[in-house]
């Protein structure tokens, strides 16, 4: 998606060979405009796949995932962070370890929004190692739901995280896949679906 | 609002005389269509404050202001909350009293993003007893913006928080305002902005 890419290479900070901060239009301020335009392009992506649910991740991730449900006409559900285990037969919940944090943190959902008839979407900002994403996952799995595939606003392709994902045959479209960041030069991959 | 009252009256839970949960459209799942109106209502409301920031809160705050973000044209900002201060020159820092979790967390957002020059209008999903709101006031006033205003999704009229920032001289903009959660019913205080 040229468009993301010319706004990281703008306003993306390399902060070190693994990090890249998006803060003024992703992470921290939104570029509404923007995520829009993402949402449109995940549309478009998954349009055949009869999404009926968009599963995110607070915070980042309600952005792109909201326009991902306004241009498909899904409701979205974003996962709670929770710090501890609290049991509750209401919730689906998985266990994620966060490499930046080095701790892991439960996500979960309430039982009632997603049920086995759903095909789910799970939009997230960031893939890198995939503990998120992995999350999710297994979030979907729990509520018996169907899996159409994962959309990812920026894959940090040097990371294991997409690679294992489709390795188990799960559909990734990742909106951009850094292939580099080191020398704190944002290096991209060619995409394969051209925009 | 009449969409938003009606969305209400059909999925909102009264848990309490205080407690207004609605998990199903705004809090945990979102609806994005609703959000879309909510933004242009918004939108509509201040479009002759020349608004240039939006400011809001993680995690519920966010689909809203994206979308006033979306109809207004300008970027959006979400306050981070932080467990313990972390004193930081990089950040505006506010204390923030929450009445449900009876603690104080701290609400922070960068100094990049808003600047003396910015004329800023705040929104949230609830307004109760204020303390998110008052928050990010004092983070705007650190930032030397200036405050057009407070749009606020749903506001319990019989709490605090509404007269407290009103008095003030603040403009508030509240899409719904809750009368009474007594004997779990849902009722509205009539709208000044029939729509």
């Amino acid at each position: 998606m040229q468009i993301l890419k010319d706004k990281i290479r703008q306003e993306g900070k390399v902060l070190s060979d693994n990090v890249l901060k998006v803060d003024s239009f992703l992470n921290h301020q939104i570029d509404p405009t923007l995520m829009k335009e993402i949402g449109e392009e995940f549309a478009e992506r998954f349009r055949n796949s009869t999404i009926t649910k968009i599963l995110s991740i607070e915070s980042s991730g309600i952005a792109p995932a909201t326009m991902t449900g306004l241009a498909l006409g899904v409701p979205v559900i974003f996962a709670r962070k929770r710090k501890s285990l609290t049991l509750s037969d209401d919730l689906y919940t998985a266990s994620v370890y966060s490499y930046t944090k080095k701790e892991s943190n439960d996500i979960s959902i309430s039982k009632d929004f997603i049920h086995d008839d759903d095909t789910v979407l799970i939009i997230d900002d960031f893939l890198a190692n995939g503990q998120a994403a992995f999350g999710l996952m297994k979030i979907v799995e729990q509520t018996g739901a169907s899996l159409a595939g994962i959309g990812i606003v920026i894959e940090k392709g040097f990371q294991p995280g997409g690679k294992l994902i489709r390795d188990r045959g799960i559909r990734v479209e990742s909106l951009t896949t850094i292939r580099s960041l080191q020398n704190g030069i944002v290096e991209f991959f060619e995409e394969v679906h051209a925009k």
